[in-house]
């Protein structure tokens, strides 16, 4: 089943928070990582983020400073029909596509509405989906439930992490992946990191994932 | 008052986790860091952890490779009283300070312990008596509790992680700082970057805090 390439990116603290346990709306990027973060949007054919994210955040997921000649699609993923109908990213400026499941009674003017999975929404048939409708392509920005499903599931091709040198705390506190967690540490996702560099007053950190060994035979 | 010099060193996922949700000891570090620690602990008058760090990772908190030379002063924070009694920091290979609340009834042989506070360990006044015993640099160790409460209070003069390049996950992981956290972002502590450098798989940073404004008008 073909898929778009998948690239996460976020931005966090030193201890891996995306915001505050209140879980208020916080840039934790810079203007050094702004910039970035736009050029980033702009080379992907669409950019997605959970449902949590908009609730919390409102994000309008779309690309400045590029002479708008680009507009990725944007992509919610929202299991339980929870979007706020005056979020931002259904103003229309840009095309959306809220993946959401069967019985969540979703129904949105200015968004394509597609059923996928029951429970929670099948990101492997959803991505399918993406490439059947031509993305190849596909940014994740967030939250860390979304993160997380994306790490368990295998399909993340990048994870870039931007850090700005604050210490939010909290046990409560969104942090970069959250989920259940992988329990046991034959089970965690290993990376190689491949960039390391400094970018304002923080640093940006990308890594590519190990392949992951499918039976303990060591290989010859 | 006078205190030590407060050195705080962690080792962290990517997600800015220090151990699975089942908080079960994993070495996070990589050889290349188990030097860099070595070489930290020696330098310093005493090495601390909280009681959940010792309940669940049961370190010894020695220094190995440096001839023995220096036997840093074992510190370990248990408002409680919950050590168990055959923990290796109480192994008597070095000396060890248990600062303990009034009412824990906390009793050992092979631990001077100090009463310090009520309900929780009171740490600026913990700091002081160390101090008063000669003890000029302090290195915290961990878990995330201790950290965040050292943190909260504007007790540490550096924070140095190492990122080891693994994703663990879990809403109910422990994380690099903890506790409630700071939920304002005006109350986010903020840090300068002052070192960034691979090591192994993986890298380090060190930040120092930045002087935190005590009151809103602007300097000139």
């Amino acid at each position: 089943m073909h898929r778009p390439r998948v690239a996460v990116n976020c931005a966090a603290s030193i201890d891996g928070k995306l915001s505050s346990a209140a879980r208020k709306g916080i840039m934790l990027s810079s203007p050094e990582d702004a910039v970035r973060v736009m050029r980033l949007r702009g080379s992907c054919d669409a950019i997605a983020v959970g449902v949590n994210t908009v609730i919390a955040d409102d994000p309008r997921l779309t690309v400045r400073g590029t002479g708008g000649k680009k507009r990725p699609l944007r992509v919610v993923f929202d299991s339980a029909g929870r979007i706020p109908p005056h979020s931002r990213v259904l103003d229309g400026t840009a095309e959306t596509v809220v993946f959401t499941c069967k019985g969540s009674g979703l129904s949105l003017d200015s968004a394509k509405v597609i059923t996928c999975g029951q429970g929670r929404v099948d990101l492997r048939r959803a991505l399918a989906h993406l490439y059947r409708m031509g993305v190849r392509s596909l940014l994740v920005e967030g939250g860390g439930e979304l993160i997380f499903s994306f790490l368990s599931l295998d399909l993340v091709d990048s994870l870039t992490v931007y850090t700005s040198p604050i210490v939010i705390g909290g046990r409560a506190s969104p942090t970069i992946a959250d989920g259940p967690g992988f329990r046991r540490s034959s089970s965690f996702r290993q990376f190689r990191l491949v960039n390391l560099r400094r970018l304002g007053e923080g640093f940006v950190a990308t890594y590519v994932p190990m392949r992951r060994e499918r039976s303990r035979t060591p290989d010859k």
